[in-house]
């Protein structure tokens, strides 16, 4: 038995979203059948309108439907502290935890040689000048805890730090709630080398 | 820091589909964010024709977007074997294997006093009605090895062995490749009770 036509493709565009197998795919379709047509017409609408009226911010290219982002044009966040992210969900991790109060700089990725990124394919030429032009007085790297995430910290601290600004990077070391038992030696090796005296 | 609104509602309607989390409908929409506009529209026309265009096949009650379902209009399926299904995905499944020849029929549900779904519910009335008219010779139950669908089969069984048909029901034990060490006892216990000779 083949599918019906609409329902084979429903499940074969629900494939190609990312973490979704042919199994998942197949009980969203069967899913999208048993939802209200209404339901249904509001999440083909939200598809379309984030594509139509999201873009991104001109200051720190995460993604807004404003002229420029709410964050960006929020009088109360400390303009002085400079936030760099890989990506927007970066971004979002951050604010969940209600502490930062600085703006962002999001860079659209890591550098990663292997998947042919390179640093002129990222915002940091962007990041560069808005260090140039605004006064800034630190820039926090916050960038994944990985080889690609490191190398980039390590990059563009390179070309801050000319520049006088403050440059500092989020800590390595174990996850609160952690176990030392099961932690993984990398992230022992770096729990120790930044450890501090308390 | 708020999504833009676009995306928080697009979020949102994510987070409604089964099996999708906060995390993965917030992964799915930066994804879609990502896709070209030519994607998304097909991902979105998608989701509006499947509603639009797939209906209940009337013979079998399968889904289909033809008037008469393809299986049920394929001369080559044997009609006189009926495969009692709960939902369409287990007739999918079914016809997976390659092996069964026959048509089916798909219940709609099983018989769940839990979550208030009677025999009445179901369709089970088509189903009697369905072998007082064709010339069925044998009714394969094929619902699920659970409680409610053991007892929607029982249920059925009852039903149609006074009409003279001969009902079977799917075997149940030890799935292949499976590990004795680790099955379950319900599933042992079955495994003996359906043992046979070889």
């Amino acid at each position: 038995m083949e599918y019906a036509k609409p329902l084979a493709r429903l499940v074969g565009e629900f494939e190609k979203l990312p973490g979704i197998g042919p199994k998942s795919a197949q009980r969203l379709a069967f899913h999208v059948l048993r939802m209200s047509e209404e339901n249904v017409q509001a999440l083909a609408t939200a598809l379309i309108d984030v594509k139509q009226h999201i873009k991104l911010c001109p200051v720190c290219f995460n993604y807004t439907d404003q002229d420029i982002c709410a964050l960006c044009s929020d009088a109360k966040r400390d303009r002085t502290l400079l936030c760099v992210v890989a990506e927007p969900r970066d971004a979002v991790a951050i604010e969940k935890t209600n502490e930062y109060r600085g703006v962002y700089h999001v860079l659209g990725g890591v550098i990663s040689p292997m998947d042919g990124v390179g640093p002129e394919m990222l915002r940091i030429r962007e990041l560069v000048a808005r260090i140039s032009e605004q006064e800034i007085k630190e820039v926090v790297l916050a960038t994944n805890p990985t080889i690609e995430g490191d190398t980039t910290s390590m990059y563009i601290a390179g070309l801050l730090k000319p520049l006088g600004v403050k440059v500092t990077r989020i800590a390595h070391g174990m996850p609160v709630g952690g176990d030392m038992d099961y932690a993984d030696q990398a992230t022992l090796i770096q729990a120790f080398q930044w450890r501090r005296e308390i």
